[in-house]
């Protein structure tokens, strides 16, 4: 591994739509994590980012990868609180998770925004199987690189760390075979 | 003039924004008047009707045309107020004047959209330079369409209806020498 | 009339497609005429002057608005010959007449292309209804601006310079109320 | 292996452009090879395909993937000849090799085309590091599923045959922390 790999800090969400149960980073180890942080009134995220989570919500696998939305608000507080991004993810059909970042004790800056120090909105951040941070962007990233790499991270084998700690080394099955990708005509291994 | 022809009723907006003066129908006469009716987490007045309203806005010159969003909110009213707005209106760049359509005594549709039957958003509206209403459509038009009705309708000759009534008929000087378009290389007679 | 404009030069045209008959200017008086000049091999004119002219050629009544192709070609000449060109306005669906510019005596460049001084490909042309140039434009122009643009020029009156010469001053009625615009809910008045 | 896995059939390429060398599929054993079959007056791969393999060729590394077009002309066969090509990659600055595939001793279907049974143009086939043909779709694909499949056979490991059949296994190390992607910001693995 190399050193720059970190820990993606958990997400500080304070109400999730779209999803029955809290989501955590945690939780979603053993899977890729799509997080596309966005804020309802930010023409480029209504424009390109969130129709492309979306796309990548519908193409792959909820085994392989996990999309989720973080609304992080840091202007305009006011004109997009939870009722507003509700009404904006009906009108707008985004159906994958999405939370909302936690208001800072001070300042505009929600938490996970600050945490993770994105630059604004859009941004995107992979998250790989083990929990390591390998992608932040902020602005636009073409459809045909993000399948690639979402692919890369998906194709990463998994150690077991709970078994690393017992001493044994043991490695994941390779999800090469098991990898299922579904467009308009159907899902194909 | 045909029959069908009718007067446009006139706008009752609760407040302006982009505009420093009330706008009315009244003082518009002897302009043609485009009015984009829309809501601002409706996705195809984002998409389509707001972006060739601000194009309009500004190809065509101020003396010819007339250019008015008007925020019909017929739903998610709580997301949608002027607070709401104003942010939307700042992020989106929109720079001609948006009013506020009056909420209604009762019921959720506003009452202009009622008193011209708006069937939805968004929906175009084009007024002629003596107040009637030419043009009402729910939906896309085309951009080369909009283009030539609305150049139609600034070509039409205007018949002073204050001096018709004293018994003089006055018309006007054709606008066709005067017509103004401008571009990003300038503006052409 | 502004001492600017001049005569739009005759077409020099070797061959005609989508058309039985040849296509002059001279036979073209009193209707607006639309030119798009282009190469087959010219991504912009195959991205967006040609499309554009083929939704002018939807859009507008044909008693107002003619529109013809002018295929100038100035290199690459042994690839865009006339076979290359039929097959080529077979695949693209382009139904409206097309004429070839006749190759130049000497020289790249072909005569029609050379008598309108064009910059290069596209290059949209329009000429009104009494047979004088009056617009010329190398790249882009919006649908906005020339649906616009072609509107002005259908409104403006025609004087018949025939009877001008007998000495009778006779304006044709004026076009306003029979414009005719169509799409794809019909034709409207 | 899964039973429906076939060697790809060898290209069968009269002319080469784009390229000093013959390319054979042979000689790209060890890469991904994605093979683009177009025909340059088919507007479906003018605007699709074609683009979509240039992104392709510029995104990932040559270490990686082999970009080729082939010019399956089954059609129009005069007009779309060596020299109109010729024109048609240099005026749409397509910089990956294309073959010509080698017309049939009888009938309008090339060679390769026929050896692969394509169904018309575009038509996109993957083909992964072993030679085995993985992938094969008419029409259009997303940008987003093609980067995913693209790099999921990359991130295959290849087992060497040769040696496979001196009776020693010898896996390749996984090229996972090798993969180059380039975009507009550079380089990153």
């Amino acid at each position: 591994m190399r050193q720059t790999l970190q820990k993606a800090p958990e997400l500080d969400v304070q109400q999730w739509m779209n999803s029955k149960a809290d989501i955590t980073l945690q939780g979603c180890l053993g899977k890729v994590v799509l997080i596309e942080a966005f804020q309802m009134l930010c023409p480029g995220c209504v424009e390109h980012g969130l129709p492309q989570a979306q796309k990548a919500y519908q193409l792959f696998s909820p085994d392989d990868l996990v999309v989720v939305g973080l609304h992080t608000v840091f202007e305009h507080h006011a004109a997009m609180g939870p009722e507003s991004l509700k009404a904006f993810l009906h009108e707008y059909r985004i159906s994958f998770p999405v939370g909302i970042d936690t208001p800072a004790d001070k300042g505009p800056v929600p938490k996970t925004m600050a945490n993770y120090q994105l630059q604004g909105t859009p941004s995107l951040i992979l998250i790989d199987r083990r929990g390591y941070l390998r992608r932040q962007k902020f602005g636009a990233i073409s459809d045909l690189q993000l399948g690639a790499e979402i692919m890369a991270l998906i194709k990463e084998e998994v150690v077991d760390h709970i078994n690393l700690e017992k001493g044994e080394e043991q490695r994941e099955e390779s999800k090469r075979s098991q990898t299922v990708l579904c467009d308009d005509q159907g899902c194909r291994v």
